[in-house]
């Protein structure tokens, strides 16, 4: 039995992260906490689990004394807040998966350019491992800190890594066209988040600048052996959950569509949590699972691929991911906790 | 006073169609019709227009006894339905405007390659005009016969019209990927239109090989001088109007943001239904209205420049488009009945 | 020309107030004002009206120097936030239209009761004439302070206004049963109403104490010529705009669904903006307009009937009945910058 | 291991109970079946199951030669449609539950007089039991025929048998006005049900006159020991999955709020389904769930009690209840296969 702790349980991926632990057979929830929300029960929060996970969350403070009753500590809290509490845990032997964007990316100085704030525990970062299993499974396995990715690198790189890979489109050609749900803007009462404001429309965002594109970067050059710089541009979608991602590179030689799939079943032969269809994938065909869906399109009148993803942003994009990397660290059946249907409706 | 007649008043373009004429001061409808709902009052279909615009749909047949009464015939109609309408309508000294996609391909094999049905009109073709008003204005104003751009069209090609005017992208770069809402399916009872089935969730759809596309191709090949081809993804979000149309394209040279958006500015000075903004567009900006806003990035990483733009599908991209052909075609004031103010709620 | 000041033109009341006021033919918009957005344009706040109303919105405390340059001061403020500025506005000779809830119940014990405030104003109480047109006009027509409605007593009251006014049901019976759109619960970065947490559901809020029952009580007994206790239940449903009103009665005496239907349209007989249809109410069916659609049920197995109204609640329910009460006040035609068609899509 | 056939399947109940038998411990799914998708996977209609539940539909003309090789049949029809089934079934001694509306009224006139067909298995209406576990579970468990409840009358009965129990409320008194989700129309390709159509719109329907009415009355006069005859108005609003029921009662003597908590929480001690909870329900509280939730109001100003009930349409209110009569029939924990945790987002 996992003993674990998870900050920042009333946030849309803490919330998804709790109610999956609370299934894990072979986890036992120590705490939960929350800073807006601390001494209340997490179904005053969330009332769809009245009487099933009434558990009172705990103050962002006290979480530092219970560090030594627990085996991981999961975090989900905004950039820049984890590190003295990483630290902490780190020291005491406590495994670490931030579903946070602190430690995924090596260089701390593209942290700081991106992100705007001083990171505080550089000398962590060589340990930490950017917990994409489909990539990365052995790393983790291994690893103290796992860097959980973000829902729109999750998307975008399990569509285009077999491309990389092989190496048959050109390196400097890939877009990137996501589509996100409201919930990946989080629980805060921005105005820009409200029903009415986003409601019956759609925007692009971020165009050129988003955080997720140099995680994306330098996952995808690992891949690809070669330093990749590509566009990624986000759209909010009137939506709940689910991450759509549109992903385009120009075909260095010609590959039929059916040559493209081989080689996409072939890569992910022994993945899980991946689902190549012919069919072109919907974000309800995901949602409420830890599953990734993948088709693909060759356009020969441009000599183009296009590989279009679909995750739940807040499962395969978050939570869910981090109940993964947390079965691959402690051994489990890497689908324990996670064997939930999508709910198309 | 123009007289005009309406075909295909029902489904959502005409519909719009029909409430956009009803309150234009130099028009007269003469009648509406309908295939599914002939006999019946527009009011009975859309249940918003009691005691406002209560006319009775006459069916497909009594149509062509009332060419003689009309000044223009505007066409909603499924592909390939218009042609024999169209023949009489033309050879009756009526001027047409058709909404539907028959006569927006010059090349009666290319409409066949993509329609997949018969051109019985090719001899129509070298008469009739794109009708963009933006591109073609003179040449729609001497026309008889008005091919109205689809809805993806009209945002696509606006957005991208004055870079391949410029000649400052690698015309072999371009990739278009569009949201388009709900109403673009039209009304048909559909079972991917209905609420369940499309709501809370997005999807892309004929990748490679979506109709719109050979249609901005032919365009945007005019405005380039040159033979463009390019990538065009339609995706469906869950509102019910709306296009944005996220365009990319390959710098040849080095361009700043601002040298960018005075080229448009310039490009579209004199158009008043181009609204260029420093902010991305949001489909919510124009919903209700016949505006098109573009907006503009360049990403200095990739050496791309991102091109966006929104428009309402049922007016700028269908019935609005119409209107404002119409107007230019009878020589009125080109805002006639079309001031209407975006709907933002 | 009337001159006309907006205090609180960012919220969504007076968003479509200052919207509909500017294309209004008889009326100068003086100044629009904002606590939040002060010093920026509408169009920054709304960006659907860039280059259409961009006019700069001023502090509250710069209004009050304003004063003297208009004739009629429209409010749309929370509840408690008018007095000062109504008392000055009224000694200076300006008329006041409030959108909010200070003014409407005519005894102040009931108002501090149900909003639990002081107020600050109650002798000018006995001047206040409750705007609804249809049953108010020609007091409101002499009257110098509106107390405009609230959205679900305008739905409410019209809808049981001819059932009252002809002592047909046991008056201890009335129940209303009604739902509201989101904008309902204003522009406030309030979490209940994200995206995320009220879309894709339903709830009841406010039973038995939600502060437009005393309103509705009071003009319905005022119709009755009795004393009036009903119950009223609201409900959040996921829309933007519309109010939906079910308001049941119990028949004292038999009377058949024509015969209702009879009294309806007698009642109603001159009324432009009310429509007695044969068919239920959709709210799509007024959405964007200032018309109340009304139909009528008898339910002869329970001796019942039941009238269903629907409004649009930032228009009949807010904005567009506030102008209705400026045309009576200045003496335009009552339809005066209110004939907006119904947008149903 | 209990064998069960299920007919209907690629509707939205059909779809929903095969997902859950699929799941279920005991149960052995020896054949999906579908009219409109038959020799199709059920994956193939609901793309969300690829991989998951690929199992082929068989046409209706199969399923009767496969009654010998299953212990329960789930139909899950448009009503009128089972009789010929459900006698051969009943026959072969498979015991039926069935999920449409064909056996839930013991007197087939009031049947007929409701649906307009007829009723060609009037002699098994006697061995018929209503499946609301929470009323009939003794009479349940020992059934051969189970005709399980209409979504409304599942959450209005619940919500209130106590009352009706107690003889509190005045029996003459009671309305019904109930709120659903749009997969309540069903997965036919209906023009209402567009999302065009019914998103961003709220009706009533049917009132006074909608089928579920009849069934609520039958059920809750055995309840009261009295002939209950009632108002009932069904209301669609925009989102797929959910039903909420504000039932109002008059009291004919003086209770407090907090004795009648206690009444309900004493009426339904024993029950895990049903949640009673101090705070409103709301649909998304208990989506995705087989939970029901009642909260309660008194409303002391006008001597009345509202009862405000929740439930998933397609889980307690269809497939979710069909599985815990089955769990009854066969002697397994009743939650077996149910303990799905609500699905908020």
């Amino acid at each position: 039995m996992v003993r674990a702790g998870v900050v920042g349980s009333t946030g849309y991926a803490g919330y998804q992260l709790s109610v999956i632990l609370s299934q894990h057979k072979n986890v036992s929830i120590v705490f939960l906490s929350s800073h807006s929300y601390s001494n209340m029960k997490l179904s005053d929060v969330y009332g769809n689990l009245t009487g099933i996970l009434d558990k009172v969350c705990i103050d962002m403070q006290t979480v530092e004394s219970k560090l030594t009753e627990i085996d991981v500590l999961f975090l989900a809290l905004p950039h820049g807040q984890s590190f003295d509490l990483v630290e902490k845990a780190l020291s005491a032997g406590v495994k670490v998966i931030d579903i946070g964007a602190d430690y995924r990316l090596r260089d701390y100085k593209e942290y700081e350019k991106w992100y705007g704030v001083t990171h505080k525990l550089p000398n962590r970062l060589k340990d930490a491992v950017y917990g994409l299993p489909e990539l990365n499974r052995e790393r983790i396995s291994s690893s103290s800190l796992v860097a959980n990715p973000g829902c729109y690198p999750t998307a975008s790189i399990l569509a285009l890594a077999p491309l990389m890979h092989t190496g048959i489109i050109d390196n400097a050609s890939v877009i990137i066209d996501a589509l996100s749900g409201v919930t990946g803007a989080g629980r805060s009462a921005n105005i820009s988040s409200l029903f009415c404001e986003c409601g019956e429309s759609v925007k692009a965002y971020n165009i050129a600048c988003h955080r997720h594109t140099p995680e994306i970067e330098q996952q995808l050059s690992d891949v690809a052996g070669d330093k990749i710089i590509l566009s990624f541009t986000p759209h909010l979608v009137p939506m709940s959950r689910g991450i759509l991602a549109t992903c385009y590179g120009n075909l260095k030689k010609s590959i039929s569509q059916n040559e493209l799939y081989d080689l996409y079943r072939s890569y992910y032969k022994n993945e899980n949590f991946i689902r190549i269809t012919d069919t072109l994938p919907e974000t309800r065909y995901v949602k409420g699972s830890n599953i990734c869906n993948i088709a693909l399109r060759v356009d020969e009148r441009t000599n183009r691929v296009i590989a279009v993803s679909a995750i739940d942003n807040l499962i395969k994009g978050a939570a869910g991911q981090a109940v993964q990397n947390m079965n691959i660290l402690f051994g489990f059946y890497e689908h324990a906790g996670l064997d939930m249907i999508p709910n198309i409706l």
